[in-house]
């Protein structure tokens, strides 16, 4: 049914760039009644070597080393950026002016400033565009969206509490690899995993009206890498550099409904490992989900007879009921991480068809970087921080 | 409200006789509304100076050493006996001919004749009478019976699957201790505790038609215990014994209504210290339980809206809506062990007023040790066997 | 072993009095080695019909309905505070000045001002004192501190987060009860529920530096409670009364260790019965604890070998390492909240008999007092605010 | 670095052929370290129209309606079959002649006997083949067995329990598909999904030597599906007709090392799913695992210290040290239902490559075949039945 075809040039290949390549390649045959056929054009990076093996693995048609000459490519349809974070505000602008449909990872720049000007690029050209927070497609999320949509939860929120935990440098003598270093990361926790439970907040409960929150770096000092093939051994590895992101946030909120907002991010927990979780408690009912264990959603409905009352362990595997699930298999068949980008970039190619974005789009990645400002403000003014919108 | 005084004798006072005073203790002032006031008169033993510390200890008024005489003092109206399995018939057919009410532990008898001769005794001298198959009466369970009898499950139940498993032998060098020597233990998992989950499951399903088992001793020799105060040392406790019980007994089995029974009881399921989990399927809904979370039901409605269908984590903790809860704390505040003792004595006590006995009654027991008797011949002969009742 | 008697005078008997009723009858047959033999001596309360009634079921030698001649009673050794808060003070400084042993129940006082006068008391009078948080002596709670001090969690702990969750209030047309009610309860889920999350944080990761929190009544107006018997019926109970406590409070702060503290307690989350958990991160391991499945604790050790690492789910309930089961009852079979109780005064009946107070003191309910108020103050000038110890 | 290619023929297009053709275009991607580039050849059906369909949706380059043309196909290095059991022998011995590798659906075969000539043509012809029990190469599974094999559970294993529960047909009232009925299915649970459950127990803990066990059909007669567009409506639809397969079967047997075997297999069990669990406890620990929750592993280790032994909640996504998973995500991404396959076709592709086939061969699908042939036996017989082998 699908006679139109939109070819992708994807900018970026490395984790997150296996993450959509993959979603690119399966979007149409789990998706077969979307008005599109996807076509993996053109895949771009700086090293020519590294980007044609990428090319290659992960089933790309050509390989570029410039990235204006991909965002110009008339027979390009969507551009798709993998970049780390300081490059989107540069490259998604270069691609709306050119008409380009746009979908950038998150977050969506490093600034307030720079989402701003993103923003006012996608509207001024009129481009389908969309930050990549995958999350909101979890088959889980979206169904706990439409059970608040429908009232299950009642017509009032009185908590929204969520963490992101991880573990991987809870050891102090980890080393201190680049994702610990400001000038080239931008930040820790808090761009890369708190911005995650802020999106799933503001998409399940709404938007905030101010915060007060605490940052953190526990290490501050940690081994030095060792140089490759250097020979220096043991001693050179105990040299020492600073850390210069922060290592957990921990926040408190009111969403402009009135909800309390908890929020930590961590990667200090030992255990934890990509432990996002949240707990919303309404008038009528509660919700909880664990993304270790993401094809389940947690219902506690208050309308159910008392002697029966407790958390339905809801299975969200019944395409039949449970948003994008009739893509993929029978339930009790579950899905992984990687589905969250098939799901969302099917939504992405109906969008592109039909010439209205979805959420989330820049907007939203605008809202979120305004969040994270003022958590951030918070942090250092130690005072609470009201959100403008 | 209660005027009437119901003075016991209990016979025993090791494990049960703890976990048995400690009831006789707490009836009253849990269940103010219970229609006599117990007292706790004399406990009897062999041992007199045990006895007495025992006494002592555990709150009685008298020590005796002579179970006859306790049987009967005129002053005593209950026999309790705790205990060990091959003296229960004696002295519960004294107590039934002298005209107590009689509760009993677990396994009623050891043999069926036995069981048989004790139901006969209990009919002929018209006494109440009760086998302290305490785990009925776990809020849990209880509220399971509850909901099949409302018809929750539907009016059919397909699967009963149980297994109560331990590992306080799964090591093959535990020593030979007494619980592994026929002649002084009777049996080995088999009448300890695959009869607890067999009574459950009559106790929810109903009788059991025919049955199909195989029992084994997994390691047949085990190192003796050094003679106490012997000086033999570490030579002497390598010496080997042979174990004279059944380790595990697994089995098949139909119920009367059709279900299928499948049951297993193990010591050799290391990281299970009492681990008695039971599912039910019915045409309407499940039910599991797990005793090492004894204060939970599950229960999967299959007439919940579809997308929200799960099981339901039941906190049994409601006084207002789940058994026997009333008695103890507010919501959310769990019980123990114990308190099923003291649950099924509460309805004990009331029997013995009203002269009714309540379930589950001598002949629960003795139908108990038809189904143990039924499943150990067909473990020797290798054949399914069929239930007289 | 116990020659010695130790007679309590217990005032106050209504939810909290059932309890320590229980604790103070079970306290010598589960724990036969303590030094001393407790008495239930003498009852107290405003009404001697209740009163009475209280001390037949719950089983005390007297009844009285003036707690001053109580605490001056020559034979009463041990004082035990169970009335609203407000009275403590009162209660417990003449106890004291009469030399009584003074076990008083949480919060300490209803300010920091009266808690100090309340340290200064049993200090002058030299008098064994506690303040009954039950919960530290949860066995799983007592093991984690055991863990901690061994070094099991590591050389530095990162994460404090904590939450007490119930929901009888969820629902915005529960009545007006007392406890929503300033001038009756004194506070809502701060002094009633935050005080015991704050206490456990305490006893487990240490002081407190500072905190920032906000605090909020959801629920503005309720309806009254008809008045009994008069009548009036459904329309008077839609007469609105306006709630005087708050709902929920929520706040972060750091440990004097530089730990994060995260916390919250609300009676608004629908579904959490009495919820109590926590999570504790430290450079070796990371700890977890439900009070809903308080026989549990979950306890990850990054020195596990890598491919089996996971949270070790340990069903606490082994008496030869697990604290204060040996005197209950085999592993596997679990204990409830009153436990939790007997526990406690089991410490306690040995302190009075040592003269050594042991922990938590009414020192640890001024700090924990002082918590309270530094965060209360934190929630009105929207400020951190400093601890002063 | 992969410059061979191998071509895969695969006859079958439906819920099979979907999860088999994803597996097919992944695999390279996901293991580019393969020896092998596969291309998605020919893909093979009777009903043209819809193989075409499929052949789109899916990737192949081409479609057919002859199998025996694509067996015979000399550019065709693979044939897969996932056509219905009853043509699984033809194909794959013609494909054996043929020369192919052939990868075949399981259960392989509708009958020992045709498994056995299969195995004879396999052998004859010397051809790689391989049987799809994908729930090997569940990471967590794959895990399990390594464990086993470095000795992590002892000498000995006592205890093999197994369930394979669905509720599709849990409601009387469901109609009589075509899975219901013994001329198009074949078998209903035994050889759809016991034979699962066999194979990870043969897998994991060895051959059986004896086997015990009971088949029955809950639900006799079903309503008749309403014949298509035949304008009959609701009537029609109350008539009814016999269901020819089993709904549930349930066993006990001994393994030929001694474990204890017991399997239960129904499609009767509301709430439950895809619910393949199985325990596992030998002399030095414990494992259990969940299909729906795939992506963990208990682990219970009795040589952990005493206090914190307890199962090991073990996410199973850590690619340094757990099987198949470095070629998927960072720790703490889960995989779904189709990874198993991607898994198993990467093992099978190098196996090709190499001339040596890996497990599970042919002949691991014929000792499949004689279990439950042998189950089937004895619940006919009323019997005890000994396996061959």
């Amino acid at each position: 049914m699908a006679t139109k075809h939109l070819r992708v040039g994807m900018i970026g290949y490395n984790f997150m760039g296996k993450a959509h390549s993959n979603a690119w390649r399966q979007v149409n045959p789990f998706f077969p009644e979307l008005p599109a056929k996807v076509e993996l054009g053109t895949i771009c990076g700086r090293n020519a070597a590294a980007v044609e093996k990428a090319r290659e693995t992960l089933g790309w048609q050509k390989a570029a080393t410039d990235w204006r000459e991909v965002v110009n490519d008339p027979s390009i349809d969507i551009i798709d950026i993998t970049t780390p974070n300081d490059t989107h505000a540069e490259i998604a602008i270069a691609a709306a002016q050119a008409g380009k449909a746009v979908l950038c990872e998150k977050p969506l720049a490093k600034s307030v400033a720079e989402a701003e000007a993103m923003v006012a690029a996608v509207k001024k050209a009129g481009v389908v565009n969309m930050v990549c927070h995958n999350y909101r497609r979890i088959p889980a999320v979206a169904f706990a969206k439409q059970l608040i949509e429908r009232g299950e939860l009642g017509d009032r929120i009185f908590h929204f509490r969520a963490r992101y935990a991880q573990d991987w440098i809870a050891d102090p003598n980890f080393p201190l690899v680049w994702r610990l270093q400001k000038e080239i990361a931008g930040s820790g926790t808090h761009g890369d995993i708190n911005a995650h439970i802020i999106d799933i907040g503001r998409y399940l409960v709404g938007e905030l009206d101010e915060v007060c929150g605490m940052m953190e770096t526990f290490v501050k000092h940690r081994p030095l890498m060792a140089a490759t093939g250097s020979g220096l051994g043991a001693s050179a590895s105990q040299q020492m550099g600073e850390v210069t992101v922060d290592d957990a946030v921990s926040w408190i909120g009111r969403f402009k409904n009135g909800a309390f907002a908890n929020l930590e991010a961590t990667r200090f927990a030992h255990g934890r490992k990509n432990h996002i979780t949240f707990e919303i408690n309404g008038s009528k009912g509660s919700l909880t989900f664990d993304f270790e264990d993401m094809n389940r959603l947690k219902f506690f409905n208050a309308g159910d007879p008392q002697g029966t009352q407790g958390f339905h362990d809801i299975l969200i595997t019944d395409g039949s009921v449970h948003p994008y699930l009739k893509a993929w298999w029978p339930g009790g068949h579950i899905i992984g991480y990687e589905h969250t980008f098939v799901n969302t970039f099917a939504d992405f190619v109906s969008a592109v068809v039909s010439g209205h974005s979805v959420q989330p789009t820049f907007e939203d990645g605008l809202r979120n970087e305004e969040v994270l400002a003022a958590i951030e403000e918070s942090s250092t003014s130690r005072q609470w921080v009201k959100l403008k919108h």
